[in-house]
């Protein structure tokens, strides 16, 4: 029971104190999926090349997020972050996969910053296309990668 | 490409007008699933039992977002709630079931709050346990049902 | 057990729904005390009448918290506010009162909303004297009345 | 000296109490320049024939900030918001000419809501332009109109 | 009149200049009380052994608050922080003593981080409760020790 | 086409990586002019001498929005701020000017805190006097200097 560091002895919960911590490069990428009919991802795609960009719109939906994922995640740090980057692809031919990545040198990991930006953009997309297609599933929000910090570098494993 | 009603004639983003719309009992239901290693599940379980429960932290960390989806969804109406709930529900030997309901009598739906709750709820139990399992997975976030509003009453079909 | 009502049946915190009630005109009065030095509280005079007025400072802090009271108390529905109000007025020889008035045409109450002015405009009188007072005290922060809704009027009886 | 309203017969800033007025269809429509060289001019429009478009990310800056205009405004009212919507337009050779129209049925106007709509947009032009032409001017920030409430229609009268 | 370094000489308000400061290592130690009839704190206390722990609501209340301490406080730096406890207590037969400790490697000292987080655990205290229990009183918000920075340790001397 | 570094290859904004920057000692001053009828400044100006200072409303205003510009500014970095100062002047007989400056030790600049503080300080006497000139101008919104980082420092030329 000794890994949730977020609780203290008496089961409190606490934001870890993180002053002795060296501050080092981090770095973090996370991913998820939107699936969708194929209609629906042909209007987005369609709509970018012409005019109406829903990916621009999530993009900034996910960059504001990760700026305030202190204020979302109870227990994480505040934190500035020294740059953030949400990424587009469709895949197959029903989903978008969106990645971010959110970097910073300081005392703390920003996983949860690039979580955030990925969950957020993906609500975003799920908002503007509702009316069309209210099936659509958020799908396999990971964290990709990580590095810097005690616990140093991961990366997922291939499915 | 009607649907995406978003963006006006000329492409540009907007948030819809729906002051013209009458008041009505709105109310949507999410859910989403947490996926983890079977230990790290019997841990929350076993700790919810004893001390210091994962599943109160997620839960307020949603109701809150909830409160703030108008500032996360870019194009959404900012508005006030009735009523907001979030449950738990353990699934299968190692997934965590998230669902909220979101309530207003209001001029607009409130799914995205639903879903933003669902969303950051389950954010917050990757934080909480990222230190002990990594690659847990949020996944398949879906509009339950949802009622109220012109266009009715929404019920996802059995997958 | 059964008065918490911001508990389900399970335990689970929860915003209670409020979806069915009427609206109805509400209002509520809290006040509080904020103790110092007799030479803190004369210099906070002093300047009053002179250049840089602590109370307004406060004031403000107050207003503006109040309208925020629905992200800071995490059960708190999000509400519109009417009407908030702030006042100050000196108290023995060391200690001022703050007073905060909130109103709200709405489905619940708005005494969160006015303990909630009257303790961040503390707070700031804290924040802005503590270089020459760091033993100020925060003191009796209470509901003098609240008036509105199915509960009716409440008015705290004399001490 | 009647007229500030914002204050008190005491001279302390309030937030006025509209709990009696009646709620009616309010809207409002708010202008500004951005100023620049013409070459920074250029490279936005071209920009947004072909990708990356500054308008559209200025113009959910501004769709942000409208809903939050009641945290920034220190005495304007909390408010739902039924409609925002930020336009972009070219004037003369180095000008862009920012609009926004915000909308409400309800007690107080929303004046303010286009007014820092086109503000926030405005200083995001500026963000995303700043490298390049650091002189830019935002410009002539004004109310073009508002309807609705007991004040009535107001229309700007030519310059 | 010195000693209001929140004010220049003309009576303006400010944020005071801190840029010239060295980072040190500065914690914060606030304390208040949740005054209450007896049975009401039976009730919290009870419930915490079975189900629906208002601590626990109120402690996250108190982290969060705490994090935004620069939004609320107008005056205050804004910070990130390195670590936030919250600590409740039963004290006499009628009370509940609030403890909070904030923690951060910075340029300025994290006293109001520390009060704040206090404060608002106690109003969402006061929430869960004052259906039942409206003329519960928050009672003696005070700094009790703080160090690091130029002013070095403070602790409060007992009453 | 490559100055606009807020897009990458692709057009997609972003939020430019600072990780690898120094950290420097960074200041800047914005200014902006509010115009108004003679009457209205004469109010705003007689009334600061007397009581209700609109002036101190709007300087905690632009304060308080400085320390949120990367929430309003979607591609700007959340900052800490060192100090924020908020400064205003009466200009020929109909208007008022404002200028305030931002201060940070840190890896980026902070032009876009000075010009948002001017302008939410512009729009917060906007606010206060609307309902005596509704025409008043927000006008002249510059960067006036700013210093320390790799660009090192600038100074707008005279008109």
């Amino acid at each position: 029971m000794s890994g949730l560091t977020h609780f203290d002895d008496s089961g409190a919960s606490r934001m870890v104190d993180v002053s002795g911590k060296p501050e080092t490069a981090r770095s973090a990428t996370a991913s998820g999926l939107v699936r969708m009919l194929p209609e629906t991802r042909a209007m987005i795609l369609d709509r970018r090349a012409a005019k109406g960009d829903v990916f621009e719109v999530a993009r900034l939906a996910g960059i504001l997020a990760a700026k305030r994922t202190g204020e979302l995640v109870p227990l994480c740090h505040p934190l500035g972050l020294d740059a953030v980057e949400v990424r587009f692809e469709p895949v197959g031919d029903d989903a978008i996969r969106v990645e971010a990545t959110a970097r910073l040198f300081g005392r703390t990991g920003v996983e949860m910053e690039a979580m955030t930006a990925v969950s957020v953009a993906a609500l975003t997309i799920y908002d503007m296309c509702k009316a069309v297609d209210r099936a659509m599933v958020i799908d396999r929000i990971v964290l990709e990668s990580k590095s810097g910090g005690r616990s140093g570098t991961y990366r997922r494993e291939a499915p």
